[in-house]
């Protein structure tokens, strides 16, 4: 995802500091039993909380990140750091998730590479990262993990799951894994499936990614990294992150610190030069091991196989009421699949609330400043809570 | 672009055996000039024709490949050659572009590795292959050389330039640099200028290709070849061709010789293993350094330079009668497009037929079999032929 964000948080009030928290299970022999049949442990999780758990344990919202996301959804490290969390705009004091009532969870993903166990971590068995013999991971058994430490938080029921993209995917992933331990869910810019399309960028990136020699099928710790194969990998992912119309408008032809062409390979256009900067900003953060293994995990979900094939048998296993939100410039996860989606849901006789928005910056809408999506979640947990507790619902909560 | 026609070519009549034959000019001191300013020759053209040229010479299509095409557009190599042309559903006795009535011309670009002079070319001034030191050429530039060709085969004036994608961009500066030797013009599914979108694509399949250790700054003529870089550019290019929907319904999230997911990074789903293959068979035909050469002219090309920034200004300077064609699912260069680029050839006055075929392939439609352009392309062409031999316009003859 993007990094537009860093500078965006202006005024409004922060969680402030915030501590990267770390929590290990499943060491053997109590492994974890992955989708594919391995066991795998012991597991890691960083994670990171924000607000007050309730007495009750009854407000916490587990905040799920995307592809190259981590649990620094909010605040800074430190009184100096000046980079905030990912989602800094939508988690704070008085925001669309109001750290004043609730109170937020975020890990990073198992199979990740800020502090979760991943490919990159030490394999206890040999004092050696893990490399490809990292076991593939699946949606599923992300959210395994994920509930394991909420088991380790003491918190048996959230009031909601929220996260978009590979996010949204852990949220539809957690209601229909664990129906009774979620009152409410949001997805949003996702898919229950990967379309074709989806998987082929995906192929691609991770192609680049092991043509690269200092891939040295995953072994490259320690040496030279695949710097230049992850980067183009980012690019392509970038693409597809950005809409035609929002490419048009952010760059159109313009060209980069030039008056004419320059009839060689530099980068003539601002979008060439955008998707260079992208490209080797991202090395320095990011495992390129992890990057195959985040990206096989989204293309292999497909939340239809927990209903035997079909979507709709998958959500009636679900008790969550949902908030769904696509936007319109969104070509890799576009709004008729939201849709059709949304349908399923409505078959099995789910409470949900479907919202396209308007946006002209594609896939990555869902990570940058909207009123509108503030206010929709924000109107949708203030009823969730209320149902939750009791409250009957009143007239005009249909609004979003 | 694909190559889905290989076995398409079935019962109809063919043009038979064809012979690819060179045309060398521009050799110093008379080189020719570039767009770039830089003096560039001896350049060489690979060309092949079908049918016969009238005695009058007026009855010549000049047709324009695409980014990976050659000069072999129809026919065979010999009686025995199992491959036709990369346009042989379109080109032969009876088609739609009928080898009984016209001259059909079609040569390599300049920059290309079939047989034209580019970056894999030996420089006579070394001895070596070109390389780097190979100028960057426009269309402008292809244009140009195609034109020597032309006076060289002693035709002066075009009944039609034909072409699509990279292609059609060429069909249109032919249009606008030289107005009095056209007299119609079939662009399809192109457009005047790249979209940012398009250059990000063209761009990350450049990087990939210049982040291949064995590109070695474009020499490695003689040694390893950046193949695995040049196969995820080819992959990057395919994606773009196809549409979401083509993806959808040739692929769908179909397992490939598998019934459950390998949980490693074998290809798992269909789309990765063509896309895989595309990649490797790829690199077997075509190079390296000509795909960043044809790559950087298709994105240097903006039609309204031609007209001082303005696309209706350039259109203004052309005389031919044109039909524009786009496709439905093309979303490289979309209809919408398509339909702003008619708009200002309208308001320059032009002669412009503009017809959007329903198609769900994607950008690579064109290629594929229509009877609709086949038919489509067969009567502009009539017209065409019947207005410039002094025929009246009859009744009905707007039906495309």
């Amino acid at each position: 995802m993007s990094e537009y964000l860093s500078s965006l948080d202006g005024d409004a009030a922060s969680v402030g500091v915030v501590e990267k928290k770390f929590f290990t299970f499943a060491a053997p022999p109590h492994c974890l039993v992955l989708e594919s049949g391995a066991r795998f442990g012991p597991i890691t999780l960083a994670y990171e909380t924000c607000g007050t758990l309730a007495p009750q344990g009854d407000n916490a919202i587990l905040i799920l990140h995307a592809l190259t996301g981590d649990s620094h959804v909010a605040g800074t490290y430190s009184a100096t750091d000046p980079k905030p969390g990912w989602w800094e705009i939508m988690v704070g004091p008085g925001k669309g998730i109001d750290t004043d009532r609730y109170f937020v969870i975020c890990a990073n993903v198992l199979g990740g590479c800020m502090g979760s166990t991943g490919p990159s971590s030490l394999n206890p068995a040999t004092g050696e990262p893990y490399g490809l013999d990292f076991p593939v991971v699946t949606i599923g058994d992300m959210v395994e993990a994920q509930k394991a430490l909420l088991d380790h938080l003491g918190i048996s029921r959230l009031l909601a799951v929220i996260g978009g993209s590979m996010g949204g995917m852990q949220v539809l992933e957690w209601c229909v894994r664990f129906p009774e331990r979620v009152a409410a869910a949001v997805p949003l810019a996702t898919t229950p499936r990967h379309s074709a399309l989806a998987i082929a960028f995906n192929e691609v990136a991770r192609q680049s990614i092991m043509a690269d020699p200092n891939w040295n099928q995953g072994n490259y710790y320690g040496g030279k990294k695949p710097d230049l194969g992850l980067a183009v990998a980012r690019m392509i992912g970038h693409v597809t992150y950005l809409s035609d119309e929002a490419m048009r408008r952010k760059f159109g032809r313009q060209l980069q610190d030039r008056s004419t062409f320059s009839f060689n390979f530099d980068a003539d256009f601002q979008v060439e030069s955008y998707l260079r900067y992208q490209g080797t900003k991202f090395v320095e953060r990011f495992d390129a091991n992890s990057f195959l293994y985040l990206t096989k995990a989204a293309d292999y979900f497909d939340l239809a196989d927990r209903g035997g094939g079909s979507l709709a048998a998958a959500f009636a296993k679900a008790r969550a009421r949902f908030l769904v939100v696509s936007f319109t410039s969104d070509w890799l996860y576009p709004t008729a699949r939201s849709r059709k989606m949304v349908q399923a849901m409505k078959k099995s006789g789910l409470d949900v609330s479907f919202c396209e928005i308007e946006a002209e910056w594609g896939h990555d809408a869902f990570l940058l400043p909207s009123p509108r999506l503030s206010e929709l979640i924000r109107g949708f947990l203030d009823r969730v809570w209320r149902e939750e507790h009791g409250a009957g619902r009143g007239e005009g909560e249909h609004a979003f």
